[in-house]
């Protein structure tokens, strides 16, 4: 039936895309692939070329009542997207134009299927950047990490999504396209960019994003630091932050992520501070001075600054998740965020509670996103239970063990990989009851057909 | 029938703040007032004292149909408070406490109530600053400054509201608290924190506020440069921003705004442009040493940097409307904001409409918060008409040719006054008839009986 209201060019039901479709990043959709429970091809997959293909897609959806599931390029990592056999996969990767560059506002405009790490490599040939770099650069679409409301590694002066994003071009499920963004700034009643930034695809298809970029800084230089714990690297990170030194880039791994992770720059049971700085010079002198003295002061020690080099080198690797499923091992990464006297407990908690899973093989954290108020944590866990049996189960129960340390200690329970399915029981921890309710009502004002993604975000969705 | 189910101990029905409750600090209402036009006396005034309260009133109003209009301590200039005879008035200013100054995370959180600079000496006695300086901050509440989407004289390096707010408690029209904001960032689907922003009262009432405060900067130091035009001086700013320094003051004043508020300053038919610089001194030092020579490079010269400390002195300085009114004036700023490449044109093309008004006295502007990728404008105008009665007329126009140059010209038409009623017309050029109708959807799950400030931010209200 929707084939017939669809321009029939853009529709594909067979072959590799129909399976490679079928779900993102998570890697309970990985576990279920390797364990024999493949989640369902889509109904179709639907490419789009255009905003009025995309337009023309959710018409016909609406009216024929079908789901329709966006999909950018597949690096979510929450489960926002798994195969439903009634759905319409809306596969945003064919929409992936550049459509302006403007050097002298520092904005540019991509269609919302654009590679991040192409777009990045455009505005980079004029000499400017984006300023977003999340892990996932090269493997994910710039309307994705609106969809999801992402973060970068450089987060700390150059913001969130949030703060680079200009605008937002979207199509409404009732067919209606909405430019959201006209000016610098605007006090023009609540910001529309907000309801669409971290929708995941429950309120609209993001269509075309323009960012805010920043002229390619003059120069970068690296400081790295050895703190006798994490605690008391927190307290250094904070002083740091809170005097306005913004190194655009401050990650603090604890012992275990730091002998893993710099094998060679480690040192005993310390805790590793790496900084990367940016900007103009003069700027940047001045501040691995000052940034310097205070890490001093607060009891660290300097360390080898080239495992901020290195750290640059093999940020983005990310390893295969079926190596370690097919051996029994299940892995998972979660991120949360708390103030600064909350995220130290956090972190010990959130520890001591993934040791107890069964078969823990490995839980640490790093820290990588820092505010004046506080600090992100960015915890790995690794587990091989005693039969594969159980994998599933033990994941939910790391899981469960993270964000109820984080909630228990007041942090909130994801910082930016968003919600999807593996968080929707949690949603109610960062927002409560009632923002629950009114993200409920809201869902119901723009899609009241519920044709958009369901199953992801709401936690009855 | 509304004091039945309101307590009747918070509830006012005759006196002064009857009158004084009428409405905001828009000049049209004080027109109004003048020429024997008085808007009418509310049906009460509530001062509630407790969130509690709130809810109680706001349950009443609902189950009884009865309009609710929040007010904070009324320095509004979009005439988002008018005086209804069947509307409740929700008078906040005596919910007005300090709930707690965080000196760790750097967080302070308010009744909504709270006068702005009692806030702000509040946090500044140990040490911390809000960093929010809009011209009213001793006129107007914290809560206040979250419903209209404030900005402040600082926001170049420390932002508007929303960079700088942490949380929001609000009560929505169903009764139910929420508590928007628990983390220092989040991913947990759209940030509600921005459907509270900017919604001026049609949605939610404001019950408390958490603000991520900053250290007082180490030094304070000024510069300031003479610009042979208002496009050279942009030109500088542009390119300051654009290099990464942020002086959280830069103000750029044509000619005929030099003249009148610095005339001891002022040089010849030159635009003058103030930098404030704040941070550790090293940084301070830098970035008065890398603006002055971006400043000469875009060919501009020094001015006399004593001039920033006469407009710190005076900043907050705003004439009575009455004594202009009286004497047939009419007289407004108006706010909006562009790219770099649109502001020049915008600017003078709405001066030039400006003073095809009739009876146009001064048609002039300042721009005061920059952004990488544009600038604010604020024009100021005063007409003297021929006939008093004409003088409502020629506010209109004057407005009207101001947004309509903006709107023509590509910029926003709201930078941080907000839309109230003045600019309702307007609200489509900022986010289209979709926006318009996505807000309007919103505001309808929200507020399915339409209680909530009816007549204000959108169109048809």
């Amino acid at each position: 039936k929707l084939r017939i209201a669809i321009d029939s060019g853009l529709v594909i039901t067979e072959g590799d895309l129909m399976q490679e479709r079928r779900h993102d990043y998570w890697v309970i959709s990985h576990l279920d692939d390797v364990q024999g429970r493949p989640a369902p091809t889509p109904a179709c997959v639907v490419q789009p070329r255009s905003v009025e293909d995309v337009v023309a897609i959710v018409n016909a959806c609406r009216e024929n009542n079908a789901a329709l599931v966006p999909f950018g390029l597949g690096s979510g990592v929450c489960g926002g997207v798994i195969g439903n056999p009634e759905a319409v996969l809306l596969d945003m990767s064919e929409m992936n134009g550049t459509r302006v560059i403007d050097e002298t506002n520092l904005l540019a405009s991509f269609d919302a299927g654009k590679n991040g790490g192409e777009a990045e490599r455009e505005v980079a040939a004029k000499g400017l950047t984006i300023g977003h770099w999340p892990q996932s650069i090269d493997v994910s679409s710039v309307g994705g990490w609106i969809a999801t409301r992402a973060s970068g590694q450089f987060s700390t002066a150059y913001g969130n999504i949030e703060d680079i994003v200009y605008s937002i071009e979207a199509v409404l499920p009732n067919g209606d396209v909405i430019n959201a963004g006209v000016a610098p700034r605007a006090s023009a009643g609540p910001d529309l960019r907000h309801i669409l930034m971290g929708s995941e695809g429950t309120l609209a298809v993001i269509t075309g994003v323009t960012f805010s970029l920043r002229r390619a800084p003059e120069k970068q230089s690296y400081s790295a630091f050895h703190a006798p714990d994490m605690a008391t690297g927190f307290e250094a990170q904070r002083h740091i932050v809170q005097a306005d030194w913004l190194p655009p880039v401050m990650r603090q791994y604890d012992s275990k992520e730091a002998q893993r992770n710099f094998p060679d720059h480690a040192r005993g049971e310390d805790s590793l501070l790496l900084c990367v700085h940016e900007g103009p010079a003069a700027r940047v002198d001045t501040e691995i001075e000052a940034v310097a003295k205070i890490a001093k002061d607060s009891g660290l020690d300097l360390a080898d600054a080239t495992v901020c080099e290195h750290w640059l080198g093999h940020r983005n690797n990310v390893p295969t998740w079926s190596q370690f499923l097919e051996n029994g091992i299940v892995l998972d990464t979660i991120e949360v965020s708390a103030t600064w006297t909350k995220i130290g407990p956090i972190y010990e908690d959130a520890v001591a509670r993934l040791k107890t899973v069964d078969g823990m093989l490995n839980a640490s954290a790093h820290s990588s996103h820092v505010y004046r108020s506080g600090l992100n944590l960015y915890f790995t866990f690794a587990a091989q239970p005693s039969s594969p049996e159980a994998m599933a189960d033990t994941y939910s129960t790391a899981w469960r063990h993270v964000l109820e340390a984080t909630f228990e200690g007041g942090g909130g329970v994801a910082h930016h990989h968003g919600i999807g399915r593996v968080r929707k029981d949690f949603l109610v921890c960062d927002i409560g009851a009632s923002g629950v309710d009114a993200l409920r009502a809201i869902k119901g004002a723009l899609d009241p057909e519920g044709i958009m993604n369901p199953g992801v975000l709401l936690p009855d969705a």
